[in-house]
């Protein structure tokens, strides 16, 4: 029953507009890499619960938790927590409702996150077409270079930090759901668990041009150092947080152009077609290869 | 930041009515004996979510889940735990909308309930004034014999699944929210805790008499057994999750026959006054004996 939704959050109707739900979990064995700050973590449970709003082009506007944390748990950690966690709601104006405390031995945050969006801009997944122009913001691995070189013993607290300094792509969902955007989702599991999960849930592929996938400079550093292949490393790690959407193949340079003069930071990786996925320039992908989930693996 | 709330739902205006959305989390530490059924435990980790809804006077109409659990964890006690929450989710027409699954070294499962209840029968808590008349549902104490009758060592499977035999209030609430109802909260967490809270908000006490408290059968067997007082027992531990609520003392006798006339099982307990809580017939009672929160403490 407990699955991976369909969509990035559960949908209400609520007159002309769908009321957007979302549940998003950070605990000590996953989530939490040693030397980062609590600051930075309460950030990043409050970020991760917004993106899953942006995802869909919605606006958050309220926000709930729930802790189990162990009774030995330093105050001012939690104190500190608090205080990341307020100051990334409070940058995007959602209010908090309050919610649960509980005690167990280890650290577990749920996050929930209410927001709202009109039906009309609601860019669910299901929106997704054969012949879709198919989109990504920003760059990509720039989060997984630092878990990278964390995983690789050179656990600094930059990198650390690094790794939780996610940002909710709030202002980009938006202009995205008003001006031509068609399926969006996050990145959070990475590139190859998002385009499996598409394939599974609508029978449609991808296929990926790799010139075309923006690669942040950090994983190409890191990945010469430690001999892993950058594009490897973004199929097969999340943790990035940036949108993929879709925009329609007719009027795409216009779509385009309209979203870049509006701000928008995005690059067209490819398109959705009827066959299997086919990643970078005609390898056929296969997906055993993936591991995106969960972020990242276990913290440890 | 994290507190315990005013209401037992957040509530968010939504025309006529408050959207109710609440939170409830339970873990291996806090709340799991050892012996109950994992069918129980879902249908407990439901029934306690919904009562929150429940303590408004609402009725519940959607829920969603976080999972945070190790991998090890036997996938029959998930598909058992799912069966059971299923359960109750069905007997209350309450609509499943997923939710998130993480892994981690000890359980914890959240839960969210959202519902709805009319704003002019929404029973808050803030309701409470001078003079009215305090009920509670049913009987106290069948959960809290058993639950003391596991910490003395009889470690039955009936004493385990009988600490999670919960059942929300949900006709209850609904009833009296609309037939006179003023404050409402549920007794998750134990009388006494509930009319500390009380009287912290909202400077109000309470004068309950000892003859006038429903005190259920099991409850006296037990104490009788164990040495313990029984009313010490229903002041200081909770996992009853019946309903207090106040009616007006202006025609409370009409108010009562038309409730019970309406199937509602209820005792009149008490009133609310200005003055300290005086419980059981004129002694003031010192809150520092109160241990009840958390439904019941530690289950080791």
């Amino acid at each position: 029953m407990i699955k991976q939704d369909i969509d990035d959050c559960a949908l209400i109707s609520r007159g002309k507009y769908f009321e957007l739900i979302t549940t998003d979990s950070i605990n000590q064995q996953t989530h939490i890499p040693v030397g980062a700050s609590p600051e930075n973590i309460g950030r990043f449970f409050g970020a991760v619960n917004l993106s899953d709003i942006a995802a869909m082009g919605g606006i958050p506007e309220y926000f709930m938790a729930a802790f189990n944390i162990p009774s030995s748990l330093d105050i001012d950690f939690i104190d500190k927590f608090e205080s990341g966690l307020n100051e990334i709601l409070q940058r995007y104006r959602v209010e908090y409702l309050g919610g649960d405390s509980k005690e167990n031995s280890t650290i577990s945050f749920t996050g929930i996150c209410i927001g709202k969006a009109l039906k009309t801009n609601t860019l669910r997944r299901s929106n997704i077409k054969k012949g879709q122009i198919v989109c990504v913001t920003n760059a990509l691995g720039k989060k997984i270079s630092a878990y990278i070189a964390y995983k690789n013993g050179i656990r600094t607290k930059e990198n650390a930090n690094e790794i939780m300094s996610i940002e909710p792509r709030i202002k980009e969902g938006e202009i995205i759901s008003k001006n031509g955007g068609r399926f969006m989702m996050d990145l959070s599991d990475g590139l190859g668990s998002s385009i499996l999960q598409m394939k599974k849930n609508y029978g449609l592929g991808f296929r990926i041009v790799r010139d075309q996938v923006p690669i942040h400079n950090h994983l190409f550093h890191v990945c010469q150092i430690s001999g892993i292949d950058p594009y490897n490393a973004i199929l097969d790690y999340g943790g990035d947080y940036e949108l993929l959407f879709s925009i329609d193949n007719e009027g795409s340079e216009e779509t385009a152009a309209k979203l870049r003069s509006m701000g928008i930071n995005f690059s067209m990786i490819g398109d959705v077609w009827e066959g299997e996925n086919i990643l970078f320039d005609g390898e056929r992908w296969n997906p055993v290869n993936s591991i995106g989930y969960e972020h990242f693996r276990t913290i440890d």
